[in-house]
């Protein structure tokens, strides 16, 4: 018996990559689509324009689309709606006793809930006792998703941060269309050219990369103590964020370390068996031309990570290129596996509110 | 009366541009042109295709293609020889007494050659006097232009260097496929995707800056002692290299400082007033979203490097990103006013070969 | 002394196209800027993004962007507003005595409007005078400029029908992102992928060419009697409209006539020498692989159609690929040379509302 | 046991589609791979730098690359050799008895070798009988792979040529770039571009097309009777080709008839229940904005051709825009298809050569 999902913002860019990757899910099943009013009350076939490659999967077409409110027919939300809804809706799901894995910026940096990378923070899921609506009403929560560049840049520092303790971190991204959602970025902004800006985007990468790495101490996060750097960047390719990474760390390395550190490093999920967690989170390839959007966006599904063109740094200590999916591990992805690993760890409890 | 130029590599897409920007000089007027074998007895109208916008100029449609050999009759080189090719011919032009300005790698790391940026090192020019060929067959000489992402980052690094002394410099390009040449970039390599590597370009960048803001001491270039680290990308863009750049300073800068010491540069070359100086060697722009290649390229006729974002960094102390263009201020445009600087301080003469 | 011209929809893509081709006209110069109510009350510079390449002209960035009311300090209204608001808007100002050269779909169609391609059919003006405000009021009418991508057509298939008698047409248009304005089509939809639909656009092309390429007779336009098909899609370039053209002929014509023929071709504009009017209407090129948009879309200032690949065609009679600039030729390029026929033409007189 | 399977050309693109696209598959196994000098003795992981998405499958990696020579290890032969080399070579291996598939363009017009479409022309595989080679040395022959655009054009047109007797077809082209290799079209000239030409596309087309909806009389065919026109353009799409496609047919035919005739076209290889078979040949959309190539160009793995915009034409009698992918049902995947039709019709024995 699978556990029933609901998804809010279904309609949208987000919303369709949860319903195409929850397909023959072997835990999930969509039972529930939220969208704005223009969407409720018709089906999704009607209400969506698909823009994914392949078709619409059948069993989601005649699901009526509904408004965001309780009740919902499920026993998990998963919400991508825009930041200014979120705030409001998504805690009226927790309180109404739903578990919410939120990718909304709306509350990434509240004190009690976490901001999850499964691979990473798993530890900090504990922060979920501390909300008050986890041990009433049924015991709803939210679990938040990161920036989509910081979950890849985390999971990238992650087992560098563990056995070198890095001290500081210059990042340039250069993302992809699909990050901004459709219609997003229009095309004669971006054709010919690129945008060396991307509204809130460094200020996320240089705070959640912290909260993330940050340990639980005393039922709260310390975050991690280095500087981040961040300047960000819109270019035109469709999908799968790239950045270029300098990292300094505090403990010496030698470039092996670091290639064995970044390459060899798994973690609870896939310990576990998580049906989404990829065999290797980290790819270190060694072609000098690698990773590329278009060639290693779709590793390990879209889950893993693939590190390139790693070296040492003349001004920090070591440099190196990464792409990471960011519709899939940077988005839809990491909250399925984040409701797989809650699964896992008997966070959720099916079925709670049949 | 005009001098009298050649170009070797004519056909090429740096040589086409010479040929754009030379049409209807008030100092130049191509006189010859050279080409690989292909191209030779040829007029350059059928042994070039044309793939500037526009059409060819017609002054030059029916000049022979010849071969890159002494004597050509013109009273200057300007060169874009692969580089391979180009250390031999480049020096033979020079000993026959042809002041040759060369776009090749082959001799800007010689410790007797100007790596010149008109606006930046112009007392560089002093080397010339050391070339062995210069004080005899009639005064040839070789003089480099830097790589054009160099270029530019020279260009805007100066000023900063003079007034708070560099410490280190961290910087990732996006750069355009015009600076491949052509064919260059397969379309299949970069459509929806960038590639996250540039064959030598970091090397060149971090070797040649220091080249270029060092300073001349007992008839030698003594390198700037700073730190440099480049990551360098190709992106979907056809003209213009932007670059996020990351700077450390030795001495206290205020961000006001830091503005004004960029947007109010100018040099000898803005001082003489030459044809191809643009009025503002750096703009500093305003707006969160600039500068991008297709609105800022072509700023002070290509001539000007557009710095946007500028900010106080967590990491280093400044960033900001920075476009040019690179096939003008990176490559042509900016050979052509080290010419006409060769002019203003009479180290040309014309007409020498006549 | 110059004409007072205002714009309607000052601030749309359009909008700052007539704003650059105006700047440094000998005849107009731009007096007042009308704008949705995001922009009324700011300074141009506030109210508009301005997205062309080089930056807004100084002369107009402190223009205050007014209401779309009567009345505008200016002696003739050229408009680009929506089609939605047009009807209304356009005939309140020409019953308030303006004449109005409008780019909006709304009139184009009406019998006593003409539908205007200076080259092409400058005799509809004489449908102005049955415009009942032409007569009252000062004197104020409506003139439309075809859809972009017909203006083009009109402008190649002229000489062909006046000398060969068109019998049928059929044309694939391949048409450029600045065809949709900003933000116009969504980057996601158009990078790695092509769309095979306009809105009304096939309509428009079968439906405006016949009426232009009409004659008047008895006070009212006879529409050609030819067949018209067009296949309109939407591919990711940013200027220049290309179409995929087959024309079956009434009269016997070889190829070579139909090449003299389209070559040679000028009309009134050329003959009055109007500011706007390029030399060549039409260009006709002999390589294989030409017209190019990017190549080619700035022929003629962009008031040029230029043709290539003209050739027997199995089918129809001729085929043939042509291109033009949408937005110069296709829209404020074509507006201002209509205005500039109207006053050669004595039809504006100036300071009508001084 | 499966047939052992050699590549000529198997480091080209279309080589390695041919290597994804037999991977795991049921009755075929890459045996052996040829290639040109360069890559000879090496093994395919070194020789070959893997171009699609997704890394090189493991079986063929340490697969030593040889020469195109007789004998090579294997029961059947794909070919995709450069025109000029594979007159030669794929008739030796014919010679040789070897079944060989060609996506070279050099026999494709040859009397007695096939032009296949397996859903359209299977009767065309009797020809294989009047070549020299197939009644000695063991059975060689040769059957040709059409040219991408007319595979799925013929495929397109097969079901209304046979109801309706097609009279005239018109098509434009809007092709991707992978249908030029690589490296192919340089990013430079199609980026913000198009090129309205292809090198002997439109002969291709306008003669392949009549081939293969030709019958065969009297041991030969007897080329289909209408007029075909071919405009070609390549477009900056990196997979799928776009055609926007009239035709004028026979007798009458309603838009439904042509609709339901179009959309429920089967043929022997669906009856056979052939491995890369599509279940639906075409696939007719009724969204007014499709088949675009980027949401299509998999459907049906591939193999499925899908219309769109199916509408009456003003000039010839209907119109539609048709999309294919161009290397997997345009060249790779439909030899794949004609291999598994040879078998499954017992016109290759296994194992003909151990």
């Amino acid at each position: 018996m699978k556990f029933r999902v609901g998804i809010l913002g279904a309609t949208g860019t987000v919303g369709q990559r949860f319903v195409q990757l929850l397909e023959g899910h072997p835990q999930f099943e969509v039972t529930a689509l939220a969208g704005s009013e223009r969407s409720q009350g018709k089906d999704y076939a009607d209400a969506c324009v698909w823009r994914l490659p392949g078709d619409m999967p059948a069993s989601v077409r005649c699901l009526k689309v509904e408004a965001p409110c309780v009740p919902l027919d499920c026993d998990l939300i998963f919400s991508s709606l825009p930041c200014d809804e979120a705030r409001a809706v998504e805690s009226k799901f927790a309180r109404a006793g739903y578990p919410v894995i939120s990718n909304s910026p709306a509350f990434r940096m509240d004190t009690d809930v976490p901001l999850l990378v499964p691979e990473v923070n798993y530890e900090h899921m504990s922060l979920i006792g501390l909300q008050s609506t986890a041990s009433q009403n049924g015991g709803g929560f939210i679990i938040t998703n990161p920036n989509c560049s910081t979950v890849m840049l985390a999971l990238a520092l992650a087992p560098l941060h563990v056995r070198f303790s890095v001290e500081a971190l210059a990042v340039t991204t250069m993302q992809a269309l699909s990050g901004a959602g459709h219609p997003g970025v229009a095309s004669l902004d971006i054709t010919d050219n690129l945008l060396p800006f991307i509204e809130d985007e460094e200020e996320k990468i240089e705070r959640e990369t912290l909260k993330i790495l940050g340990h639980v101490a005393q039922s709260k996060i310390i975050d991690a103590g280095f500087a981040v750097s961040a300047q960000c960047n819109r270019v035109n390719v469709i999908e799968g964020h790239t950045a270029a990474v300098r990292v300094k760390l505090s403990r010496a390395a030698t470039l092996d370390e670091v290639r064995e550190t970044l390459g060899s490093f798994t973690s609870l999920p896939q310990k576990l068996g998580l049906y989404s967690a990829p065999i290797h989170p980290i790819i270190v390839r060694s072609e000098k031309d690698r990773p590329q959007p278009r060639l290693d966006r779709d590793a390990g599904h879209g889950m893993s990570v693939t590190i390139g063109r790693l070296a040492h740094d003349p001004v920090l200590d070591y440099r190196f290129v990464m792409l990471g999916n960011n519709t899939v591990r940077g988005t839809a992805g990491s909250a399925i596996l984040i409701a797989e690993l809650l699964v896992a760890t008997c966070l959720v409890s099916s079925p709670s509110l049949s």
